[in-house]
């Protein structure tokens, strides 16, 4: 077997047997196989694709390309769940302690801003003195003793992917559902979980901007967690518009104790409780999604989520203190309104737009080196529908650098579309694959 | 522009403009694009193909990532003559000094064996102290002062070529047209002359298998060639089984000799005068094949070719005592002869396999740093539609490692098929594309 041979294979659409996939991914992640080779494999794949075969062995072997997490010894149900990516995503940081207060274990792996999306860690860390970076014997202890965790991805987890990711962004590789879904679900399978759930984000803001390709995305990952035995549901949400109000780190991260205070914008509160009753119902401590949605407002109306969260907090050096007094999350200098052009409804919200001007802010990250601005960030008032005065904000921006905060307003000038009549309502959950 | 846009609009089947695809090489040829972006380039590529707007600019970007010779100070035509690769195909070491006898002026840049086929600088070396290293100064020197010079390809000269085959040798995309055809083409429209002949083989020993897929890289050849006014000429030409009798080194470049003195296989002679007097007439010395022919055999008969070839190995040093005394060549130590299993007509000479088998024997390289012993080769006696009796030697092996030999008679058990019929007979000059 040499890599060429398998190239030409995929080359010429035939397809390659779990053999040959084993052997491949494996001397890649040894440096057999070099990148200049990878990347001719990732777009014959990319344009002839993988079948559902190719798929379970290409996913089983980015798996064993690294170590695996046993959680076994921990006497709880365990479900993670998985966000495409949006702009004001921040549902996980509420999502965990809720479902882990309902009895469910997390232990949940999560990644930083990628291109105008954010990323939970680095909400996060907008949390005084809260550590993202656990060890896995640290991960196991944690989730062990108070059933949540929420750490980056370790080193030794499917290494594979950590290259191939890299390689794919400068290939011209990226958008390619079964590299996707292998790249997703490998990491999901490693974390020694019983059930997995997707939050596939469609739309402006969305890396699928189409519902026929965002549902053949979840089915593929439903097709490879239910190839392993693990229980995995897809929900198809919105993400024409952000989620929720707050776009940024800090204010996100607020946006989620309020929540769980009971006082969050519905949209947001929805998908998480969408998404919490999933989780319980895969982990087996809810018959039905209506005894779910039960629990987890009783987990929040009790106090309960909240106290998951403060008790999160103190695991990884935080100060729980914020949970009592937002201000002493990170707080912009500086605020700046944008106002309403004219009178009418808001058509579009446009939910790239708002997240690269987040980045453009500092909130997120232009290259992978730099660090991301906790502080700063946008408060999104008016969502598609809603109708609005001329002069009336918009938004709020909370800023620091002045040349920064002129590139996000740039940014932001077609954000929004006014217009003389109310758009369609759209629904918020657009799909379920299961 | 990024190499990974670039790649992307390739990978969806969209055109790439000149300009882009001049800033692709000259940016890879000066390390600003990686290895790993460029297989993935080539691969998309390979699948999506590259138009005929694309194909010129890709070879003109290939022409310019080094220097392109000037001869135009010398005072003759200049025609080259290139082979796709076959077995046995000796036909430059006879041709250049033929058409050179004839007025044409030969700027011969030639290649090494690869894979089964021969290469014609390994056949050259064969003659004593012959060198085929000839810097750019002497080159022209040697060609102004008698008409035909055979060197490597110099390192200044389209070095992108020799970056992007070495990749492409590793990812897979060896086999695609328009790769192929900007390859040979860039490298001959970089030795400054008014025409090329392409002698494009098909069949079992040969590149393309395949006739309607050798016209195409024929036409997309002399494509190129036309639009940047260098005129193209190709012939497609049989290679189901070897040229002439001799294959491996010292033995094809004393077949070649042999053809200068007016004796040699029949296959061999035709397909040399054929292409010589398509560079004949490109070069304005010949206003028909006929003339042309008629010129090329007195260079013969009068020895003309032959004192060519003499001054040929002069300037590069080699001993034209050859010429004289053809056992001043490299002799194998060892011969040994493959006879007839039975009684029949040959109805398969399978070049590739003869290649093969000459390749394991020593006369060609497994590894690319592996050095050819010019002594060693294969006569083959008995071609398609003769009749042979049993025992009758197919061939004779010159040889000198025993375990070499094993090899290589193991591989030519397969390579005559003995019918009771004799094939059809099939023309040696499958067609032109001008």
């Amino acid at each position: 077997m040499t890599a060429a041979e398998l190239i030409e294979k995929k080359r010429d659409g035939k397809k390659l047997s779990g053999d040959e996939i084993a052997w491949l991914v494996a001397s890649y992640t040894s440096d057999q196989i070099a990148d200049y080779q990878m990347s001719a494999m990732l777009m014959a794949i990319y344009i002839r694709g993988l079948d559902a075969e190719e798929l379970s062995a290409w996913t089983e072997a980015m798996l064993h390309s690294g170590d695996t997490l046993d959680f076994s010894d921990i006497d709880l149900p365990r479900i993670d769940k998985h966000s495409t990516g949006g702009v004001g995503d921040k549902v996980s940081i509420a999502l965990a302690p809720m479902v882990a207060a309902c009895g469910v274990g997390v232990p949940m792996m999560s990644g930083r801003g990628l291109g105008h999306t954010g990323g939970t860690l680095d909400k996060l860390e907008a949390i005084p003195g809260l550590r993202t970076t656990i060890d896995p014997t640290e991960f196991r202890q944690i989730l062990g003793s108070i059933g949540v965790v929420m750490g980056g991805q370790t080193e030794t987890l499917v290494p594979a992917d950590r290259r191939l990711y890299a390689l794919r962004d400068v290939t011209g590789t990226v958008p390619s559902i079964p590299l996707i879904s292998s790249s997703i679900m490998s990491k999901k399978l490693a974390e020694d979980v019983q059930g997995v759930v997707l939050d596939v984000k469609v739309g402006l803001g969305a890396f699928m901007k189409d519902l026929e390709q965002a549902r053949l995305l979840a089915e593929t990952m439903v097709g490879i967690g239910t190839h392993r035995d693990t229980h995995t549901v897809a929900l198809l949400t919105a993400m024409d518009q952000p989620l929720g109000t707050a776009v940024g780190n800090a204010n996100e991260t607020a946006e989620c104790i309020e929540l769980l205070r009971g006082d969050a914008p519905p949209d947001l509160t929805e998908i998480t409780y969408r998404l919490g009753e999933e989780m319980l119902v895969l982990g087996g401590v809810a018959s039905s999604n209506a005894d779910a949605r039960s629990a987890l407002e009783s987990a929040v109306s009790t106090g309960k989520a909240l106290e998951k969260l403060s008790q999160l907090i103190v695991a990884q050096d935080g100060d729980p203190g914020v949970l009592e007094d937002l201000s002493l999350l990170p707080q912009p200098p500086e605020f700046v309104e944008v106002e309403a052009p004219a009178d009418g409804f808001v058509v579009e919200c446009h939910a790239r737009r708002i997240g690269v001007a987040s980045v453009l802010l500092g909130a997120g990250r232009l290259r992978k080196e730099d660090e991301v601005d906790p502080a700063v960030g946008i408060w999104v008032f008016a969502k598609e529908g809603e109708s609005v005065s001329k002069g009336q904000p918009l938004a709020r921006i909370g800023w620091r650098d002045r040349a920064r905060l002129d590139r996000a307003l740039a940014e932001l000038e077609t954000a929004w579309t006014i217009g003389a009549e109310a758009p369609p309502e759209k629904p918020l959950i657009m799909g379920e694959v299961r």
